[in-house]
C-alpha cells in the first residue's frame, strides 16, 4: 500500500476504530473474565494464516478438471484429506454411489434460410492456462433426460411464470415448441420446469451480454465479463422438490440404498435442455418473426429480440452417460475435549464443473487454512471444547449430492449432536455477505465487528454497514441504515450444502463469503480458472484469509462457548418482520387485484393499448380475500414475551445439556409434514422458492400459497408455522426459563 | 374494421358510450341554448374533413427537401397560400430576414491503431422514394460554429451536468478535448453548452441504438426505427435564452431591423457540434480506454463502453455559409363578424429539416384541413363571430425563427388583439397530448370529450384518461387515474411555435398533438418521408382528422363563444400543486443533502466503493435551508378566494371588452425583467429548463434556483412569482368580479 491520501485517510479510520474498540468486548456465550482468552485464541490463530498460502492451493485444487467421479475430482478429495492429516485432524473419505449423467451427444441446429449449427464450445485461450486441458465437462445442462426434439423457437425472456402470461396475451403457445430462455432472474431449472409447464418440448438457456458480457464490462480475456463463447453449465434438477441423489430422496445413497426408478425420481424434467452461449444464441434470435420482445424483455444483442415463432426450424438432441458413480466426501474432526457429543460442522464442496479456481476452491482453500491454523493451535496445546467437524463436500455442483446423502444418512446423529452448520462456497473481493439461521445473527454480527477488511482497514462489519447505506434506495432508508450498528444476516435459500442441514433437519445454519468486487462471467465455464482468480476475483488472496477468519472465529466461538451464543431474541425480530411483510404483502396484492380488475373490467387495456399489437388484456383475477393472520400473530406475540424474558435473564453457566437445548431449539421450528408438495423441505422458515430456486421464500408455506392465490392453503399454512412457533415458545419456556 | 370479438367489444364500448352522453351537453361559454347550435357547427366543420385529402397534403408539401431559405421552402409557401386563398381565406407571404448557416465542409475522422473517417451521410433506400433526392440538407446541427478541432475524445453520457461531475469524480476532465454524447434525456442544444461551459473543444452527439435505434425495433426501412447510418439534424441554438434569429433579439428580423453582431448573440455556442450515426459513434467509442462508463451510461453497441480519454485524436472540422436568407411565414386571415380585432390564432410550421412528411408535414395538413372546412362552412354563410389568423411558419426547425420574428415584430397588437394562440407541429397513431395554459384546461376537456378515437370508437379524452390509467406506476395512483374523468395539460416547455406567443408576450395558449402509437427513429432525417409515414406513423391518416377535429373545434369555439371559455379556477389549482411541489423538492433535497453530507463525512463511499475504481466520493454540499414560501403561499391564498368566488358567479353575456380583458388576464403573469439571465423568457409559470431545453420548468425562477442552489435568488423569485399571482388575483378581482 503506498502512502496515498486515500491510504493515510484509511489509516486515520482505522486509528480511530481501533481506539473505540479499545474497551473490553462483548463475547455473547463468554463471561467477561474468559472473553479476552478467546480473543487472544483467535489472534493466534489468525497468524497462522497466510494469503500466500491460500493461493497457492487455490492453484493446485484448481489446476486440473475435477468434477464429481473423474479421476482428478477423486485425486482432489484424496489431497484434501491428505491435508486435513498432516494437519493433525482425523479424516477420511465418505463415499456414496450416486446417479450422474455425463453428455454423449449434443447437438444444436437450425434450419430455414440462414441454417445454423451451434459451436457448443468454449475455445482454449492463450492468456488462461488451463484452458485448454483435457478432461473437461462439455457444456450442458446436468439432468436434461436424453431428447431428440424439432420445433419452432420461441423467446421466453427469463422463463418466468409472469413470462408465460404474457405469451398468453399475445397469444403465442409454446406448446410443441423449443423455448430459449435468457439466463437470470430465476435459478436455471425453474426456466426448464417452467417451460415443461407450458408444453414445451425443449429449452435452451443462454447467457445474454445484458446480464453477462460486454454490456458489464470488457470480456474474458481482456476483462472479466463473458465473451461470445462462455457458457454456464449447472444442475437444472428440480431442487425445490429435493435435492440430493434422484434415486435416494430422504436416505443415504450407500452403495446398498434402496433406489427408485429415474422415471420415479419427481426432481427430474421431461423435457431436454442446453445451455449456450450468446454467439450461439444470437442466430437463433435473430430468426425469430412474430412481435417485437416488450422493453424488459430485450439483451443486449445488436439487433431487435422477437418473440418468435420463427419458421426456421431448430432441432436439438441430447444424449447422456446415466450412470451410478462413486461421490467422495472428505469428513474431518477434532475432537472436543469437553463435550465430544456436540459437534461444530463446517464444510465447503470440492468438486467443479471444470477447475473451479472460484467455485468451489477459493472457499475450499480458505477451509483448509482454517483447519491448518486450528492444527498449529493444537500443536500449541489447545484443544477445542466442542468437537470440529471439517467437510468437503462432492457432487455439490449436479444437486448438492455429497452433503445432502451424508446428512441423510447421519440424519439422526446429526440432530442430536449438530451445534451449527457453517458453510461457504466460492469467494471473492469486496463486502461480508452472511446468511443462516438468525438466532446467530447476533454472533455473526460480533465475528465481523472483530475482522479487519483488507482494503479499507475497517471492521467487515462497518464496511458491510457502509455498502448497505451506500445501496439503500431513498434517502429516508439511507439515514435508518446510518443509524444501524448491527447488520441483519440473509435468509437461506439454496444453491449451496447448507440446505440439507438447515432445511431438512434444523441444523442451526450459516453461510460466509465475499463479494461485490469481484464480478465477471466465469461462473461455471472453463474459465473459472487460477489465471482468473488472481487477476478478477481476489488477486491478493486476502479475502481468502478474511474468509478463514470469520468462518474461523465462528467456529471458535462456539466450539468455545460456555454458554452456546444463540440470541432468540433475534430470531424473534426476524420472523416479526416476515409476517409483517406477509401482510403487507397480501393487503397490496388485494390493491393490485382489485385495481387490476377495474382496470380490465373498464376495458382500459383495450382502450390504452396499439390496436395494431394485438396484445390481449390479462384476465381478471379472483379477489383476495382477507386473510386470518392471528394464529401467527399470537404465535409471535408469545414468542416476544418469552425471547424477552430470555434476553433479561441473568447470565449462568450452562451445563451440557442445557447447551444441546439451546442448539436443538431450531428443530422445533420443522414441520414433519414438509411444505404443500415437497415434504423433503421440513424448516417452517426458510426454504428456496417453487418459482424462484435459488432465492429464499421466507415462511415458504404461507408466502407461496398468497403469492400462488390458494387462500385455503394459506390459511392451514398459517397454523402450521404458528404451532412451530408456539412449540418454539414452549420449548424455550420449559428448557431455558 | 373486420367483425372479430375485439371489434364487437369496441362496438358495445361506443354504445354505452353514446348513451351516457346523450344528455344536454355543457360547453363553457355558450348559454344552454347556444350549445347546441355550436355542436352542430362542429359536426358540419367535421364532415368537410377528409383523411384522404389529408394523406394527399402531406405527399405533395413533403415530396421534395423543403427547409428554410430553400426554392422548395418558398414552393411549399406559395402553395400554402394558394391554398388558403383557394378556402376562401385572405393569405400573404410574410417574409423576415434572418441568419441561417448551411454546411460547406463537415470533417470527422479518427487516426491512431485504427483510423476511421466518418460517413456522415444517410444512404437512399429502394423502400423510400424521396430518400434518395438532390436538395437535402446534409447532416449537421445548426448554429455550430465553424471549426477546426484535434483533442481526445471523451465519452460523457448524455453530457447532463450531473454527467460532468461523475467525471470530476473520475478524475477526468473534458478541458481541451471533444466529448461525445448520446442524444436524449435533455434537449440537444444543452449537450455542447454544457460542454462548453466544462471546457471541451469539440462536442459529437450520436443516436445510440438502446435510446434510438434496433433495441426499440426493427430498423428502417423494416421497420420504423433508426437504421446505423440515420442521423437527427438540428438546432443547438441556445434557445432557453432566446429563441428566433440570434441577430435580432426581441425585435422583428426585418429588412432593416438593427442587428447584432454573431459575437454578440448569447443564444450561440462557441464550439463546434456534429451530430452522428450510430455506425459512425461505434468505432469511436470503441477506441475509448479508462474505465467502464457506469451502468446508466451504457447504451446498445455490442461492446464495453468506457469513459476515455481514447488515445486516438480525433480530428473535427466544420464550416458554413453563413448568410442572411428570407423567412417566408404564411398569414391567412377570416374576419370576424362580430369581434374583429379580437383574433384566434393557429399555426404550424411549414419548413422541414428535409421532405419532413411527420415533421412538420403532419400536422400542417390538419391546419389545412381545418381551413378548408372552416372555408366550406363560410361558403355555407357562416362567418366567426372572432376573427381567426391561420399560420404557417418558416424556419421553426433552427429556432422557432419565422414565429419568433413575427410574434416579435408584432408584439403590441398580437398583446392587444390575441385571444389564444393554438399550436400543432408533428402529428401521429395514438393518443391525444395537450399542453398549454392552464385557465384553457377546462376547454381542452370539453373539445376532448366530443371527438371519437379512430381505432377504439370512445372519445379521444376517454382513450387519454384509459392511457393514463395504465401509465400509473403503482396501484394507488392507477386507482386515483381510475376516479377521474378529466385531464390535466401539460405545461409547455419549448420546442415549437407557442414559446414565443406564451413565455414572451403572455397570450394564452395550447398546443396539440396525436402520438404513443407512432414510434420510430425517422425524426429530423431524409427519412422522415411520405413513405415512412404512411407505413408507421398514421397509415389511415384518420388521427390527421382527428387533430383538425380537435384544433378546429377549439377553434371555432373560442371563436363563437360568447363569454369566452378561460377557467381561471383551473390554473389556480395547478399553480398550487406547483408550489406544493416546489416545497416538497425543498425539503427532499434538503433531506438528500444532509443524508448525502452525512455520508460522505461518514467516509461510507471510501468504505463502499471498489478502491480498484478510483473513484472519489462526491462533494460536500451546502445543507439547504429553511425557504419562506409564504408570500408564494399567501398569493395563491388570495388566487384562491377569488377564482372560487368567480367560479360561483353567475353567468352573465359578457360584452367584448370583459372578454378582452379575460383574455389578457394571462399577462399579469408577466415579469417584465424575465427570468434571471434570459429576460426575454417574462412568463412566471412556464418556460424550457435552463439545463433541460425542451423540457419545462414550472414556476422556473423558483424551481431553477432551488435546483441549482442559488438560496438568496430562490427568495427573490418567490416575491416576484407572488407578485405577479397577486397581480392576477387583483386584475380578476376588479375586472371579472
Amino acid at each position: 500500500m503506498t502512502n496515498s491520501p486515500f491510504n493515510r485517510l484509511l489509516t486515520a479510520i482505522l486509528l480511530f476504530s481501533s481506539l473505540a474498540s479499545a474497551q473490553q468486548k462483548k463475547l455473547s456465550g463468554f463471561p467477561d473474565s474468559l472473553a479476552n482468552r478467546q480473543l487472544k485464541l483467535e489472534e493466534q490463530f489468525d497468524q497462522h494464516l497466510s494469503s500466500a498460502n491460500i493461493g497457492a492451493t487455490i492453484k493446485e485444487l484448481s489446476s486440473q478438471p475435477h468434477h464429481i467421479s473423474s479421476a482428478r475430482g477423486k485425486a482432489v478429495a484424496e489431497e484434501i484429506r491428505r491435508r486435513f492429516i498432516s494437519y493433525g485432524w482425523d479424516a477420511s473419505l465418505v463415499t456414496y454411489q450416486v446417479l450422474f449423467p455425463i453428455p454423449q451427444e449434443r447437438v444444436l441446429e437450425m434450419g430455414g434460410a440462414k441454417p445454423y449449427k451451434a459451436v457448443l464450445k468454449e475455445p482454449a485461450l492463450p492468456e488462461d492456462a488451463t484452458s485448454g486441458q483435457d478432461g473437461q465437462l462439455p457444456t450442458y445442462n446436468c439432468w436434461s433426460p436424453d431428447g431428440d426434439v424439432r420445433g419452432e423457437l420461441v423467446f421466453v425472456n427469463y422463463g418466468l411464470p409472469e413470462d408465460y402470461d404474457y405469451l398468453d396475451r399475445l397469444g403465442i403457445s409454446v406448446k410443441g415448441k423449443i423455448v430459449i430462455a435468457k439466463y437470470g432472474r430465476s435459478w436455471r431449472g425453474i426456466k426448464p420446469k417452467v417451460a415443461q409447464e407450458h408444453g414445451a418440448i425443449g429449452c435452451l438457456i443462454y447467457s445474454d451480454p445484458k446480464d453477462d458480457g460486454y454490456v458489464s464490462g470488457d470480456v474474458y480475456p481482456k476483462g472479466a465479463f463473458k465473451n461470445e463463447y462462455g457458457v454456464q453449465r449447472g444442475s437444472i434438477m428440480d431442487m425445490v422438490i429435493y435435492p440430493g441423489d434422484p434415486l435416494t430422496p430422504n436416505i443415504g445413497a450407500t452403495a446398498d440404498a434402496k433406489r427408485i426408478s429415474r422415471e420415479e425420481a419427481t426432481n427430474l424434467l421431461k423435457i431436454p435442455v442446453l445451455p449456450i452461449s450468446y454467439h450461439d444464441a444470437a442466430p437463433l434470435l435473430q430468426s425469430l418473426q412474430g412481435p417485437v420482445a416488450p422493453e424488459e424483455w430485450r439483451g443486449g444483442l445488436p439487433f431487435t429480440y422477437h418473440v418468435g415463432p420463427g419458421n426456421a426450424p431448430v432441432h436439438l438432441k441430447l444424449k447422456f452417460d446415466w450412470q451410478i458413480r462413486p461421490c467422495n466426501n472428505v469428513v474431518a474432526t477434532l475432537k472436543g475435549s469437553e463435550f465430544p457429543d456436540q459437534w461444530v460442522v463446517r464444510g465447503n464442496h470440492h468438486d467443479a464443473w471444470v477447475n473451479g479456481a472460484a467455485d468451489p476452491i477459493s472457499g475450499m482453500a480458505a477451509l483448509l487454512e482454517e483447519a491448518k491454523a486450528i492444527g498449529e493451535l493444537v500443536k500449541q496445546g489447545y484443544r477445542p471444547r466442542r468437537t470440529l467437524v471439517y467437510c468437503a463436500w462432492d457432487g455439490e455442483e449436479p444437486g448438492l449430492l455429497g452433503s445432502t446423502e451424508w446428512v441423510e444418512d447421519h440424519a439422526k446423529e446429526l440432530q442430536e449432536k449438530a451445534v451449527v452448520y457453517i458453510n461457504s462456497d466460492n469467494n471473492g473481493r469486496g463486502f461480508m455477505n452472511a446468511s443462516g439461521s438468525h438466532a446467530l445473527e447476533t454472533l455473526v454480527n460480533e465475528v465481523g465487528r472483530d475482522i479487519t477488511d483488507p482494503q479499507t482497514k475497517v471492521s467487515i462489519l462497518d464496511r458491510r454497514l457502509a455498502a448497505d447505506a451506500m445501496r439503500a434506495a431513498t434517502p429516508k432508508l439511507k439515514k435508518e441504515k446510518l443509524a444501524r450498528q448491527t447488520i441483519n444476516i440473509n435468509a437461506m435459500g439454496s444453491g449451496s450444502d447448507y440446505s440439507s442441514f438447515l432445511q431438512h433437519l434444523g441444523v442451526p445454519s450459516l453461510d460466509y463469503g465475499f463479494g461485490g468486487e469481484d464480478a465477471g462471467g466465469e461462473y461455471h465455464s472453463i474459465y473459472d480458472s487460477f489465471d482468473d482468480y488472481r487477476r478478477f476475483k481476489d488477486p491478493t488472496f486476502d479475502y481468502g484469509v478474511a474468509l478463514s477468519k470469520t468462518a474461523g472465529h465462528t467456529v471458535l466461538r462456539i466450539a468455545n462457548a460456555v454458554n452456546l451464543p444463540f440470541d432468540f431474541r433475534k430470531l424473534y425480530e426476524t420472523v416479526n418482520t416476515y409476517a409483517t411483510e406477509l401482510q403487507e404483502m397480501t393487503n397490496n396484492l388485494r390493491e393490485n387485484t382489485a385495481v387490476e380488475n377495474q382496470m380490465i373490467a373498464g376495458h382500459k387495456y383495450e382502450l390504452a393499448t396499439d390496436t395494431a399489437k394485438h396484445l390481449a388484456p390479462p384476465s381478471m383475477k379472483d379477489a383476495v380475500p382477507y386473510i386470518d393472520f392471528s394464529p401467527l400473530q399470537n404465535a409471535l406475540a408469545g414468542l416476544d414475551t418469552i425471547t424477552q424474558r430470555l434476553s433479561s435473564k441473568k447470565q449462568i453457566v450452562n451445563t451440557a445439556a442445557v447447551n444441546k437445548l439451546i442448539y436443538q431449539a431450531e428443530q422445533q421450528l420443522l414441520n414433519d409434514g414438509g411444505l404443500p408438495n415437497r415434504a423433503w423441505y421440513k424448516h417452517t422458515l426458510y426454504a428456496p422458492g417453487f418459482y424462484t430456486g435459488y432465492g429464499v421464500k421466507t415462511i415458504p408455506g404461507v408466502r407461496e400459497a398468497i403469492e400462488q392465490r390458494r387462500w385455503k392453503e394459506a390459511d392451514e399454512q398459517i397454523k402450521i408455522v404458528a404451532a412451530a412457533i408456539e412449540r418454539l415458545s414452549k420449548y424455550l419456556q420449559t428448557n431455558l426459563l
